[in-house]
């Protein structure tokens, strides 16, 4: 039950993504979750990280988000996943992959530690 | 005790990576672990990884790993760790983030999920 309900946050990711909805991009995100971006200082807590995709979104030209999950284990309100996102951005498409540190609280899973890097080719 | 034996594995790795102890490195890891290089397909397994580490190692001439553990959190068998890496590298030194999650197997922490990518500036 709780895979499907990350996959259904998964989705929500998603879709506030492709909306630019940065405030639900957050609010995806613990209170105090940590963001990984490459080339970039970490990002501690939901305000920083709603600026911080405000920034990535607005220098890339990010137009949509698939979230591909490969591999995700459960340890009681703590999960950890590792996936791939297919980027649509300005100028073509970008894959990254990613490894999320999931936190159930308040009875809802968020992004708890979010990081990710270049796939390749 | 789970934080003091996770960064005692921690100075293990460090000093695997300085002597250059691919296999000593490898052992560090699970055997289904899974590492995720920058710029790479994502590696699985022990072997791959140990092959991984040789690739690496051998292309940015790498001399001295410092880990500096950020954040440790637990949950049973499983922790996260959220750090920063100095190395010293051919041409100088090089700075990255990384999320470990680790995980207990026959009584000895080990990394299971392995990315960083570059601090940036």
């Amino acid at each position: 039950m709780s895979q499907s309900e990350i996959a259904t946050v998964n989705r929500q990711f998603e879709d506030a993504a492709r909306k630019g909805d940065l405030e639900r991009l957050a609010s995806l995100y613990t209170r105090d979750a940590i963001a990984l971006p490459p080339d970039s200082p970490m990002v501690k807590g939901r305000d920083n990280i709603k600026q911080m995709w405000g920034t990535i979104a607005q220098q890339i030209g990010l137009k949509d988000v698939r979230l591909n999950t490969i591999d995700l284990d459960m340890s009681g309100d703590t999960a950890y996943e590792v996936g791939e996102a297919n980027l649509t951005i300005a100028n073509g498409s970008a894959a990254v992959k990613f490894v999320v540190v999931w936190k159930k609280v308040d009875g809802q899973w968020r992004l708890h530690r979010d990081i990710w890097n270049a796939k390749g080719a």
